[in-house]
Parts: C-alpha cells; sequence; structure tokens
C-alpha cells in the first residue's frame, strides 16, 4: 500500500572526519522517502525554492516517489549545515535556515487523500493534525516523529496531535522528555495515556524498542566497521520501518517486529555512506541479505 | 563443570533513590559466585578481614560456593561506598578502602588446581596470572575482566596476561581505552591480535555485545519498570555468562549465544533489588522463565 510521508527536504552541509559535502539533496522526508521507496510507493508533501531543480527531482523519481505533494515556491530551500565529531557521537549544527520551509502548509493533492500509511515528519504539530484531517479515508496507521523543540514550545499542541496518531517513532531523549519519566518502560505506558498504542524508541548506536501494550520488542543496531555520516539515519529507519508496513500491507505484531528490523536495516545501511548516497544505490538483496545478518546476530536457542 | 572466581569479596554501602545500605556483602567476586552459582559449582579465591563473620558465610555457604581459598586475615575487609543519582546512571564513590585486600596474593587449595573453567575478576593483572600458574590442568576456558586503573597504570603487565586468555568481558568505555579505537568491532580485531578470542563487551542500560572472530552476538538490556540498584549488574552478568558456559560444559557457538542470555538475564535481575539480595532469593524457575521472555524480545521472522 502506498506512503504518505510529511516532511522536510532540504539542501545539508555535512562534514564528518571521512569527508566534506558542501550542498546534498537532504531533509528528515528525504532520508524516509528514499528509504521507505524500496518496500512500498511513495508520496512526498514537502516544501522547496526554486533552487531545487531537476537533478533533485530526478533523484527521488529514480526511486518512484510521487511528487505530486511536493511544493515549489519562490525563494531557498531549507538549508542545514552540521559538523560530526572524531567518534560521530556528538553532532555541531552550524547552520539551520528554514527559509521557505517557514511557511509550510502542507496540501495533500487530491491523489494523496486515500493514503492508508501516513508518516508525520518532524514539523509544527498544529501542521502535523492538518495533514490529518485532509484525508478521506481512515488510515491504517499513522506514524508521527517530533522534537524536543516542539516539546518545550508547543506542548498543548502536540498533546492534541497525539491523540489521533498510532505509532510515535522518537528518540530516547524525546521520550524522556515528553513524559518527564527517565525509565523508558514507564514511559512508554504514559505514552499510551496521551494516544498512541505503539512506541518505537530510536537509541541510535544502541538500536530500537518497540514498545506496545501486549508485547515488547528490541533490536540491537548493527555493529559496522565504518560509520561515515550518521546524518539522517534515525529518518531512514522510520522509512524503513513504516515502509516495510505499508508493503505487509497488515499491522499485527509480527509485521511490526520485523518492521523494526527493516527500519534498524536502513538505519545501517544509510551511515555507511555520505548523505544519502548509500539509500540510491541500495538493492532489494542487499537489503535481505543484511536482515537475515539481524536475525543471526540476535538468534539464539535456549 | 566447576568454575573457579578470583577476585574482591567486600562490604558495601549503597545509596540509591530507592533506598540505603549501611553495610552489604558486596564485591565483584561475591556478585559473579552468586550469580554464577545458579549454573554451577563455583569455587572463590579471594581475601577478607576479621569482620568477615559467619553470617557472610552462610550466605555463600547457602549457595553451595567453595570457600576453601577464601584467605581470612588480621584487619578490615575490603569497604566499597557509592551513591547513584536519580537516573541511577551516574555513580559518585564516596569510598575505596582496600584494607586486607591491599596485600590479596590469590593461593589456590589442592582442591581447586584442576578447575576447568575460571574467571579472573578485575585485580592486578600481574595477580590474575600468577592464578593461571598455579591450576595444573590446561583450562577449558580462562575469562578475564579488567579496568580503566590497570589498563593505564600496568598496560605491560596487562597485555602480558591476555596473552593467556579466552575471553575478555569488559565495558565499551574499556575496550576503547584497552585499543584506542572508538569503533567496537574494529577495537575487537584488535583485542584478538593481544591473545583473546571472544570480546563481550558489556553496555549496561543498553545490552552487550559478543564478538568471536567467526560470528557477532548482541543481545539487549531487558527493559524493566523499576532498578533500584545497579551495583553489581557488570559482575552478574559475567557470572550468569562463565556459570552457564561451565554447566553446559562446551563452548561453542550456541552455547556462547546462550551464555549472553543468561548473563543478561542474572543481570537484569541483580539491579531489580538492592546489593544482592535478588541472587539470593532467585529460582532456576524464575531464570528460565526470564530467558524465554528475553527470546520474545528479540526474536522475529523474516
Amino acid at each position: 500500500m502506498s506512503l504518505l510521508a510529511v516532511g522536510s527536504v532540504a539542501f545539508d552541509a555535512i562534514e564528518t572526519p571521512f569527508g566534506k559535502v558542501e550542498r546534498t539533496l537532504g531533509g528528515a522526508a528525504s532520508y524516509f522517502a528514499l528509504a521507505a521507496s524500496h518496500f512500498t510507493p511513495v508520496r512526498i508533501v514537502a516544501i522547496v525554492g526554486d533552487d531545487f531543480s531537476a537533478k533533485e527531482r530526478a533523484i527521488f523519481r529514480g526511486r518512484r516517489i510521487d511528487l505530486a505533494g511536493l511544493e515549489q515556491v519562490p525563494g531557498k530551500s531549507f538549508f542545514w549545515s552540521g559538523r560530526y565529531n572524531q567518534n560521530m557521537n556528538e553532532r555541531l549544527t552550524l547552520a539551520t535556515e528554514l527559509n521557505v520551509f517557514a511557511g509550510f502548509q502542507p496540501k495533500l493533492p487530491e491523489s494523496y487523500v486515500d493514503s492508508s500509511f501516513i508518516f508525520l515528519g518532524n514539523i509544527q504539530p498544529n501542521l502535523q493534525l492538518s495533514v490529518l484531517k485532509q484525508v478521506r479515508r481512515k488510515p491504517a496507521l499513522i506514524g508521527l516523529d517530533t522534537m524536543n523543540y516542539w516539546i518545550e514550545r508547543t506542548p498543548a499542541d502536540l498533546r492534541e496531535t497525539l491523540k489521533h496518531i498510532h505509532v510515535l517513532v522518537i528518540n530516547d531523549d524525546e521520550t524522556r522528555q515528553l513524559t518527564g519519566e527517565h525509565n523508558l518502560t514507564r514511559a512508554a505506558h504514559k505514552i499510551f495515556k496521551m494516544g498512541p498504542r505503539i512506541l518505537v524508541i530510536k537509541r541510535g548506536e544502541h538500536g530500537a524498542l518497540l514498545v506496545h501494550s501486549k508485547f515488547l520488542f528490541a533490536v540491537p543496531a548493527f555493529p559496522l566497521e565504518e560509520v561515515r555520516d550518521p546524518t539522517g539515519a534515525g529518518d531512514a529507519f522510520a522509512g524503513g520501518f513504516m515502509g516495510y508496513l505499508a508493503s505487509a500491507g497488515r499491522v499485527n505484531e509480527k509485521t511490526l517486529r520485523c518492521a523494526m528490523v527493516y527500519g534498524s536495516v536502513l538505519g545501517s545501511f544509510t551511515v555507511e555512506r555520505f548523505g544519502i548516497e548509500r539509500l540510491l544505490k541500495l538493492t532489494r538483496k542487499e537489503i535481505s541479505a543484511r536482515a537475515r545478518r539481524f536475525s543471526r546476530l540476535t538468534s539464539f536457542q535456549l
């Protein structure tokens, strides 16, 4: 089934100990969509400036990503610049220029209103909710990402939006901040009372945890010899997770467990190369092979 | 098969947000032995002062732990005191009084020299090596723990001792410090060149990773609702790991994977109560049930 992704499409400047790029296609929705596109057709709702060219369009089209909802307006696209330290565990943001993204009002084209899998990327909670109001059919699964900024600045709006979603996909710090609870299991119970019935906690190099009222599932990060650029890993994880579920068409314990693994697979590939590079060259065969390696990494027989 | 444990037996004063104890049986070898005793007969080599009473002896004997190698000398036993912060992720050491432990020279009684599974707890590397010299039969498996103090202060001695052991059981910081390599997979390859053929990396609330030249195995930490006292979790992990292997009597990929799970099971129980409390009340049935919960926590079907 097709998957709708709402969020940022941007240009990034990235510097890591392994290299430097001055301007590359980035943004959470780009990573999400490119990752998810390996599983299912993806539709993007985002805004870009007139610096977004045929070259970037071709990247998305090359992955059969629907750009009917990509609004292009005069001005510059969202620009982000960051630098990682030697160990890749700290990131210094050098620039965040919202540009046309500051005026983003998500608009669903007619061809999107039947979307049954929806992922609301990290934008203002009111705008996330406005997307749901434009959908005409009851979606099978609505996922949402958010960040410390919205948790601090717009708590009431975020609480309202959370009432309408199924899966919250955030990191451990955000989980703790949103709930005021350090223990992640107890934090999950607080989040269930806010609306979502599934919490997916992204823990970077420590893997990811899914908490459902009926079961828990934990997946470690894949032990990689080389991490070249962590940018977009969390968004690629979410893309693999939602993309797999949309392709399965069913959300149950079995598919949720697999979705966590495919999310981890996509995240692990992403960090092996700069920016979106690895996501573009990835094959279905490589994805399956790494999913099997995750199985060998974690399986045991009592 | 029987397991020999060398290390510290101490008295601890512990304070966490959940409570406070002024004086409780502690020390790495105590946690290790009590955890391992749920799987296999354990023999301790340690030193205590004359404050070590019939009460503490009874605790070990209650778990059928062999104390023939527990040397008692005039003076006070090793004393450690620490306090944890609200989130249990930081520990402040308030006191470390080595007392009789400062003069520890491990001596194996005649009844121990045939030990086939040996764990060299975190003591001076020369003393660890001296234990191996007293063993008469070639051991099936020798494990070793160490810490930043020995990595910094006695690097040459540690390198020499590492040549003679099979499994190094340390945490991620120690792995990085010992190898000068941040990436844990690459760090493991450096450690293999030092002697050990298996590296077990303890990552606390993030689980544990086993690296073998032929395979990798990762186990997440068990998501607990209540962590009352993290003291001894890493030692109980090592005890569960080595204890299970000694009980299996074989060291191969299958038993190593299970050993990681049983190590995690013992570590997870330990932190649920203060000090060694939970380790004393634990039943084989509870251990098996939690191992099955680990299986449900991590299993998926592609």
